[in-house]
């Protein structure tokens, strides 16, 4: 095994040229850092005379977030290859072209999607994405599918759950989305207009109690192999195409999850687009795009979910009549609740988003969170009474609707 | 890595006296091998001076029961042992007592427990074990406390959680329990009297239906480190004493297929109790004995349960107003469901219980496997709307009652 180190841009050159059939051997390399939060690092390496770009990642040693201590990130890399690669067998052109991988020093070579943008960025400038439903809803229907038990052998799934335990990143995620919001925990950044409705939040045991129930679920439910952590940021868009990138917190568990890490930030762009559109009747417009969106991804990965389901199943007893629409139900309402957790962690906790952080007019600001948690509050009260997805965009047109003030 | 051989019962006395502290060096040791089944051989190996004995356990290669090619039992062994091991953290008294361990042969040495007797024959001769109740809700609620996300710390699971994916275990026991007797499997051994009603149990839905919901909890819900095997046949016990014993199919799964597993041999046995009881005042007294241990069990397991949560509950939220009492209820439906599809396995399928099995009057031998069969049917059919375990003993009172005829 490869002792890892962390590579300087040079470095990386110097790797891309040792990688068979990527660049020319004489070629003049320059590489370019992508911002991409601390965790990894990526590196666009291109050569300028034909214009051939890739991109080469790297894991970062863990940032000491929940009190671990610093580890070298291998696992991470592996997991988040070999996501990729199954990913890559349902939905080739719904993820990132790996075209090297090296494990030991947690190094990913993939071919570069310099063509899109980041979809949360897309989405603050006006951007439309009309495909982006049908691309998504795909995504999320095949690898659900074939990785549940409906769709893949039940012991082939149990020693392929094996590798993607992945007990560091659910940690993380585990305690970003269901413990400390839910107190006033010394991570949470909530700012001051906010600590009021925080505090509502701290008291408010019905909602904590379905908050158990979903946390539980996150914990214990191992439906599918799940991307982890499907926000804006790790989508990759342009009006015909779409890129779903970084797996890295993949796991088996709720398929509502990912739907709902989709979902949720759907909805805290729609709660800043008063801010992001340029009068009242542009933002309600673009909330309703949005909403429309939603019903869209919704329906379309229940189409392609319930027809996997009775053309490509592979057990005998999903068949009995009845179990597959209680199935479906079951799975809407944990997405409202999900949609919810996740939405309510970038307004009371430590990550941020940009759709509602760099609204610059604090007023503005702090209405549009107070939007998105309204919001959430509301999906993670009632999902289990959840029968229609209709119902997740009354609520958020309700609580959009009740404090929009620009 | 030592290979793995089978050994001969001389074999195993060489290999004994090779374990430091066994046995004295120039002890006369003799060995007699313990019917066990097909997947393990065991001697008990006595220096016949002293009178101590101990254990010799080797797993066998996998017999070919459901397709898989043969293979060599390590992987068993090992987790046997580790569960072995957590087990015993908890309740040393409750599991043998592990003395030597050589997971490359697939050998453990253990204390022998031959006070005791198998609790299967024991209930079939009408033995009475007044502490079981005590001891076997102590193991539950203990064993499934302490490896659930409400005892453990959840990323540490997670890492527990790799080492007991056990796949092959796993399949077996989904095949025999919720697949086989579900339909005309050629691996059902169904006696001419129960073909009408195995014919019915795969043409109805309804049942089906809810043996679909059972099944998913059984491959996607990982509550917690569960025995995987608990039948009365893995139980041994004096009236004093109690120790359950080959923990080889251990999973994370949902915590009522454990109590289930208890619950349905008990009943198993009640059904024969017109066979193994003398008269009919006798059965019913049998029957009813059978009927009050099931109540102490789960109540026993229930004050446990709640009481460690309380006192050493790790995760804040579960401490939710509600939470606790929603849990335990999800619980007992799980519970009389798999208490429901473990009986039926035994009656439609491949694994005969010898309750059932070894009453030579044919008649009376058909009409226990159907009040067995019936029982079972209720239990599934109505898991979902258990609210007490008395509603567990009304189904099987009077299950059990209309088919009585002695």
């Amino acid at each position: 095994m490869k002792k890892y180190k962390a590579f300087t841009s040079i470095e990386a050159i110097s790797f891309a040229r040792t990688v068979p059939n990527l660049f020319l051997q004489d070629a003049i390399l320059t590489s370019e850092e992508i911002d991409t939060g601390n965790s990894n690092v990526v590196f666009r390496i291109k050569d300028n005379d034909t214009g051939n770009s890739i991109l080469f990642k790297q894991a970062l040693p863990n940032v000491n977030v929940v009190d671990e201590p610093l580890q070298i990130p291998v696992e991470h890399t592996r997991i988040e290859n070999d996501a990729l690669s199954i990913q890559a067998n349902y939905c080739p052109d719904l993820v990132p072209n790996v075209l090297y991988v090296d494990n030991d020093l947690s190094i990913t070579v993939m071919g570069d999607y310099n063509d899109k943008i980041m979809m949360r960025t897309g989405l603050m400038s006006g951007g439309q994405y009309p495909l982006f439903p049908d691309h998504i809803s795909t995504f999320l229907a095949n690898t659900h599918f074939f990785t549940s038990d409906l769709g893949m052998n039940q012991q082939k799934k149990k020693k392929l759950q094996q590798s993607f335990v992945n007990p560091e990143r659910c940690k993380i995620t585990e305690e970003l989305t269901f413990e400390n919001p839910y107190y006033d925990a010394p991570e949470n950044n909530i700012e001051a207009g906010l600590r009021e409705a925080a505090q509502r939040i701290w008291k408010n045991t019905s909602l904590q109690y379905e908050v158990a129930l979903l946390r539980e679920g996150f914990l214990t439910h191992t439906q599918a192999l799940l991307h982890g952590n499907l926000h804006t940021g790790n989508i990759f868009v342009t009006e015909e195409t779409t890129k779903v990138i970084a797996p890295e917190f993949a796991f088996f568990g709720p398929i509502g999850f990912d739907i709902g890490a989709v979902f949720a930030h759907l909805l805290l762009n729609a709660a800043g687009q008063s801010h992001w559109s340029k009068t009242a009747e542009e933002c309600v417009y673009a909330q309703e795009h949005i909403f429309a969106m939603i019903i869209e991804i919704w329906c379309g990965f229940e189409q392609q979910f319930r027809n996997l389901w009775n053309t490509r199943g592979v057990d005998r007893l999903s068949k009995t009549p009845g179990y597959q629409n209680d199935f479906m139900q079951r799975l809407l309402k944990d997405t409202f609740g999900y949609t919810g957790c996740n939405m309510l962690r970038h307004v009371i906790g430590m990550s941020e988003v940009a759709d509602l952080e760099t609204i610059t007019n604090a007023k503005k600001r702090i209405n549009a969170k107070h939007r998105a948690l309204h919001t959430a509050e509301q999906l993670i009260l009632h999902h289990r009474k959840a029968t229609s997805i209709v119902d997740l965009i009354l609520f958020a047109r309700s609580a959009m609707g009740t404090t929009v003030n620009i």
